[in-house]
């Protein structure tokens, strides 16, 4: 039997969404798992749960207004109760991530840093020994100048590439900046290659999450799994 | 008599690009100081001076348009020759700067670590023992959750505040991000706090440029004053 990757997902969603109580200031994620999670929390919305939400991209942002989810934003409301999201590589061992392939890892950092709790929901694919390997570490940098900043960030990434969309042309974020993903084999000290490569002047923020996540609902061929911060 | 600040600075200037040769490739600087620069240059380019200009913000480039100097791009010369830009401080023992009170902090920074030399021009006022005290630290942070990154960088900058426009509006630089004006009475460590600073998500750079700079000539009335890397 096919595993039903999408059911896995909704699952893992379904069981963050549990963690929302009345009155919490709600940070939501971007891509396709925090999708599911928007869905379900409109549910609950329309179930009488008061909550406000602060989406981390223009695309969970539209999804939060069509599905009727009152939107608040930092002027209004500093921290964040909770915020779930998925990810694109969790550390089984130390529940560091690797965040970015969506192009929302800015604004998905600085809300899982604004947020007393970050909840990350994935299926069992997105789980590793270590970072790095298989999926590229993405590296949202400043379009002016980008072949200079990717040149020094060859140092830690001897190879990137410039994120491009269908037609060739630089992926743009939501906050008008390029991304870089940078292949490493195997990424050993996950902070320090964080602080490196944010410390370059014309890097904004890198897509490791580093001693940020909470719990991660993970769902598996055989139900759900929770993992918990040390 | 009234001292000529303006006349000051164009001596500076006129300094500063007596130094390009031939075939280089120059960056430019924002500011006023930038400006009698841009001038300046453009005088030796309709004398026959060969060189490309890179320009750090759109004020410098329109500027460089307007006066025929040629400009090229990251994409052709991702090394620069030498730059020259002006500055808000400069530390006399270290020349170390604080820039960014004209809002081009970000692509000065870059075209700056781009540059084999740094040339700064300057009046005597700018010049001061220690950074900090009178003028403000600026940092570019990235609009959505400013208020958070605010927040995070107040165990640095205790007593920051977003710099507006003359209208109330927040000023967005030629990168679209809002500027910060850290007031900090003296800087002791202006590395370590450069770095605590860049390391927070949600600041994209510091005004700090730590050991940048190479050449400082600074105009005094008594003449002009060259100060010199160790």
């Amino acid at each position: 039997m096919a595993i039903d990757i999408e059911a896995l997902k909704k699952q893992a969603a379904k069981a963050a969404v549990d963690l929302i109580d009345n009155g919490m200031i709600v940070g939501l994620g971007s891509g396709s798992t925090a999708a599911y999670a928007v869905i379900s929390l409109a549910e609950r919305v329309k179930a009488g749960l008061k909550i406000k939400a602060i989406p981390t991209s223009e695309q969970t942002k539209l999804l939060a207004i069509r599905n009727s989810i009152e939107l608040t934003s930092f002027a209004q409301n500093s921290t964040i109760d909770i915020t779930i999201d998925g990810a694109d590589q969790v550390e089984l061992s130390s529940l560091n991530l690797i965040k970015g392939l969506g192009n929302a890892l800015l604004r998905e950092k600085i809300v899982a840093r604004a947020s007393k709790k970050l909840v990350i929901m994935v299926d069992e694919r997105k789980i590793v020994d270590r970072l790095g390997n298989k999926s590229p570490l993405p590296v949202e940098i400043i379009p002016f100048g980008w072949e200079v900043t990717q040149k020094a960030i060859e140092k830690f990434c001897p190879s990137s590439k410039l994120r491009l969309d269908k037609r060739g042309k630089p992926v743009i974020t939501d906050s008008d900046h390029y991304v870089l993903d940078c292949l490493i084999p195997q990424i050993n000290n996950a902070e320090k290659l964080d602080q490196d490569l944010k410390l370059i002047t014309g890097v904004v923020e890198t897509g490791l999450f580093i001693k940020m996540t909470n719990i991660v609902f993970v769902a598996t061929e055989s139900g759900l799994e929770q993992l918990q911060s040390k």
